[in-house]
């Protein structure tokens, strides 16, 4: 019998997913119908999706056996008090990797202090302007999920001492690990660069508030490539203001595009980027998600599940 | 009876030097007298030495059992005529990591295109500017020693595909080497940023000139912490003007510091960074210069001797 795989991710990502959809479902032999409108909701036993997507009830698929997201954030989803299906976020090799880069390369712009020269081509010639090497510069990572791990093992790579902060206790080889708030606290104190990969829960919001701001050495910077919400925007634009945060560089907003007429937009001491630091790539993530159906229907645990409990 | 050891790098690197010079002699254990006048040249020893230091004829140190090079390149000293004694360069982990901390930030600034949001803070959210992953975005390291290996496989471990291309054939894991004329043209077809880490010699001088830069793919970026003469300015600015070579950080110069008035400064598409890539970092420096004096007093032979026929 043919299985129904429903794309649900919204119409303007069809284009892109839909060869390498079918490219993965050709590739692992799978009988699967691919559709992208669902006119016999029950016929449905896979729902693809992405926040903004084209469903808001997903009690009208009572048998989907799985809503597989494409992308790794799902604090949109989770919330829906409709879903009652298994839902599984996107953990993907090549988003990783992505992210890795964007993290890399931030972390080493504010390490170089690359901006003063991009800024200030004027003709004079610097003398001790060189970065103190890596080893003397500590950087800190917020959230030790897929992608924080990736992130900090190659800042860890590179020389940086990492101080990995989780919800729960854990080991990470080349990190040094720690949790609850005594931990975020010993983590920010010495924290020059500090990296956001959290996941967006109800314990996550507003993470790095007024208070916790406070802790961090004076001119840290700031890197987000998480969600914009593990961010108090007015404590850190105050933060900005006196200098305590020397830079931050966002990549993620409460409100996506970021309204032109936000403050961070226009203050000295913020980057704005649009929500690019890792994207999920269309090729890699449709093997991800075909081969989580393909498991599925053999009988096999769903991979990446969400713990609603949790919110992650 | 007491050796001399004369620092001859100038009246300006002294204060830094002085204190971890004392200390490396201390924890060797050494009889070392360290001069910074030497009224009787007969009596030296050992010269520490830095381009632009106190000596210009080394002929007046008959007895000297080597010059050591505070510094990696040494094409300053090595076409000196009256020098005949064994010459050292610094070959130091901690220079080499330095190096490796600036090539990849600024490898990683290109592959990412981040001057255009640190430039462009215009209030304009620009979806579809993510960068393509690493793995699409070859990038060639010119100069296969002690830097342009370690950054060569720094950057191969983020994902980037390295073509390697130095004077003789060698094989570096992670890194496609290639050599030879021929292999210069396979390497710099490909890439598209190019990375030059080579000595300064005779046969390296004006390497990339304008036949040469012509080879590259259309908007290619180039990063040179080397030496300047390793491109022809010329040749580069008519590159640059033309988009075909996309944007060049140069750390190096013919002169430095580069004067103001030098056309590099007002071009819209060159970085100047004063020579930072990495400085030799003094209290490493020193254990080297030390380590090297006390292998040459025991009788054992001398480390990173420079060929002089080679000229590094």
């Amino acid at each position: 019998m043919t299985t129904t795989a429903y794309f649900a991710a919204g119409a303007r990502l069809w284009p892109d997913y839909k060869p390498h959809l079918e490219r993965a479902i050709a590739e692992t032999g799978l009988d699967l119908d691919l559709i992208t409108t669902a006119p016999d909701p029950e016929k449905v036993d896979f729902i693809i999706f992405a926040p903004g997507g084209d469903i808001t009830d997903f009690s009208l698929y009572p048998n989907a056996r799985a809503v597989l997201n494409l992308w790794a954030g799902v604090e949109r989803i989770v919330t829906n008090p409709t879903l009652t299906q298994p839902l599984c976020r996107m953990v993907d090799p090549a988003l990783t990797q992505g992210m890795v880069e964007w993290v890399t390369g931030h972390v080493l712009r504010y390490h170089l202090g690359i901006d003063q020269f991009i800024l200030n081509q004027d003709g004079i010639w610097r003398e001790g302007v060189a970065a103190p090497p890596a080893r003397l510069r500590p950087v800190a990572m917020l959230g030790l999920g897929e992608l924080g791990r990736a992130c900090g093992q190659a800042l860890a790579g590179l020389g940086f001492p990492v101080l990995g902060w989780g919800r729960s206790p854990r080991e990470v080889p080349g990190i040094d690990c720690h949790s609850g708030e005594e931990g975020l606290e010993t983590v920010l104190r010495q924290a020059q660069i500090v990296v956001t990969l959290l996941p967006l829960t109800r314990d996550t919001e507003n993470l790095l508030d007024a208070r916790r701001l406070g802790w961090l050495p004076d001119g840290a910077m700031i890197v987000n490539p998480g969600r914009g919400p593990l961010v108090d925007d007015d404590a850190l634009l105050a933060a900005l203001d006196t200098g305590k945060v020397g830079h931050a560089t966002l990549d993620v907003f409460r409100q996506e595009p970021l309204p032109a007429a936000h403050p961070y937009w226009a203050h000295p001491r913020v980057t704005v980027t649009p929500h690019i630091a890792a994207a999920t790539p269309p090729d890699t993530a449709s093997v991800v998600v075909i081969e989580n159906i393909a498991r599925s229907l053999a009988g096999k645990p769903l991979l990446h599940l969400v713990d609603r409990e949790r919110g992650y």
